[in-house]
């Protein structure tokens, strides 16, 4: 990426081992983030070119002399932080907060939007695939890098809980997730902000049990009045904006707990005296994807949950520069590169 | 309280049983709260009068036709908030929020810093104390009606938890309570930031123990020093200020929480970026004591906690504006009322 709008397919050295705890995969999908759209909105045109892509599943085609879990052939996913697996964090499953984190892409890494990519700290950042997965569960799997993930952390951030109240603000594929998230941990009733009917359909399929369409304190009264006046139990925040935010806070039930997991656009977290006197919790941030591979890969398998449905378009690598153009003028939810190998 | 610095003893009617569910208490001890210097600081000589006090223990004088839980001759503890015990907060716990609750003092309702209070929703906000203990143990229990439940909520909020680290900001009473039920939920180390050296004592006895005594930049640096680098696993906030506030979130541990038990003198939670890259818990607020009271109890019971060692100074009646003037000035910690009964 050059600058806002501005990105480019070029040809770049392959990658190579560096660090004998690297490995090298062969990119099979990779997929473009609502957060890759902050920088195609904002980025000065005088900034330092950086590399684009941190969501992506592969094939293992090297490795270093002591990465030991991995070998040339596997299927791996790679979540959005690179973390060595062993550190305290890690070990207490916040792996984004590893010791040795480091992120994808910018000047110092490869992203995941391109064909091979030199992974750091293999045996702790990678998580291997089982067996020869059918090509339809492939997009599932791509999720588990970061949407998935996120929707998942919302919602545990959220305390979401059997038979409880969950509303989803953001109707982008990390709500659409949210929701899947919500219906698995057992919400009881799911409700959705959002105004895109291709997206509200969606959400639908995945549990969603009511759609709040109007914003502000219009959406807020219409919470409320779904809610019995008090609120939901739990609100998966997914945007990261101060109205949403706010809303979030206002719409949140006594002793409630609002999960954030959109990048926060505001300073300082508002209604602040009114969430004091409710006691309300606000938790989130980055999803340890990494820890939650493991709990989410079987519902996957088995079909149970189809995180892989928020991709509405595949496109090859060439067609990148127009599939950002397509997520930020929400012509497409979420866009997936499928890679020939 | 008829403004800032202005607080008179009047004589009153007399409390009547004014609904079936009110019960009348004689009081026999109460005390002056950290939230009642707001006031006692700010309030304009303008404003409508105010009776004063939220916490006591008393005598059971009354009870209305339908309070079925307590009879006359009981001695029982009033948590500062008023609550049915039947509603959907109440069963879960949080009393605060009650859809019935309602506030001790002001104009609707009796003060606990008098002779006598008409308990509205008796048998939802009152709690029976055991036998007839000793003089000793009524400090402690008096404690329950807030301040114990306070310091508690706050560490339960900050999620302290066996073996961890925790930090408390604030050496007043609520933070020496905090220190307390830190250490019986088990906490490993308990650094007290505080700077007064007789409740930096008290807290060393009640388990503090590292003291950092610098605030701001220079206290936050000396807690990283104490904590490897990374901060605390739980931050009880005890203060309620931008600064105090401030302080505990860059202090607390990626993954951490904070618990907020001083009242917001601040405008949006701060440093919401680094809270959310940090996946920090910020949560807390009034605590339900109420709810609290049956797991305190015990211990305060057979001496393993004594929170009551917080009051340095019992008063009468008639000293109450004085009492006011030494917790202002920080000359006592915490006062007691003794009503000779």
């Amino acid at each position: 990426m050059y600058g806002a709008g501005d990105v480019r397919i070029e040809t770049v050295p392959d990658p190579r081992i560096a660090e004998s705890t690297d490995a090298i995969v062969r990119v099979t999908r990779a997929c473009i983030c609502g957060s890759d759209l902050w920088p195609y909105k904002e980025m000065k045109a005088g900034d330092p070119p950086r590399r684009m892509g941190h969501e992506f599943i592969g094939i293992v085609e090297a490795v270093g002399a002591s990465v030991q879990t991995l070998k040339k052939g596997d299927l791996v996913v790679a979540p959005f932080a690179i973390s060595d697996g062993t550190c305290d964090f890690c070990l207490e499953g916040l792996h984004t907060s590893c010791v040795h984190g480091q992120w994808w892409g910018g000047r110092a890494n490869d992203g995941g939007q391109g064909e091979a990519v030199r992974v750091p700290l293999a045996d702790g950042t990678l998580f291997k695939l089982p067996g020869k997965p059918d090509d339809a569960l492939l997009a599932s799997f791509l999720t588990l890098s970061d949407v998935m993930g996120t929707g998942h952390h919302a919602a545990l951030s959220a305390r979401v809980r059997a038979g409880k109240t969950a509303v989803v603000i953001g109707d982008g594929a990390v709500g659409l997730c949210g929701v899947i998230a919500s219906r698995r941990l057992g919400a009881e009733r799911i409700i959705m902000m959002g105004r895109h009917a291709d997206r509200i359909a969606l959400a639908r399929e995945f549990g969603a049990t009511d759609i709040v369409s109007e914003r502000g304190e219009e959406g807020v009264e219409r919470v409320r009045a779904l809610t019995g006046g008090f609120g939901a139990h739990a609100v998966l925040e997914c945007v990261g904006s101060e109205p949403s935010m706010r809303t979030a806070l206002q719409i949140i039930r006594p002793g409630g707990a609002v999960g954030r997991v959109g990048v926060p656009h505001y300073d300082g977290i508002p209604e602040t005296r009114q969430t004091f006197y409710d006691n309300i919790i606000v938790a989130g941030g980055p999803a340890p994807a990494r820890a939650y591979i493991e709990e989410l890969l079987p519902d996957v398998l088995d079909g149970r949950i189809q995180p892989g449905r928020v991709f509405d378009r595949t496109i090859d690598l060439s067609e990148v520069p127009d599939g950002y153009r397509a997520m930020n003028e929400r012509e497409a939810i979420k866009v997936m590169i499928a890679f020939a190998v």
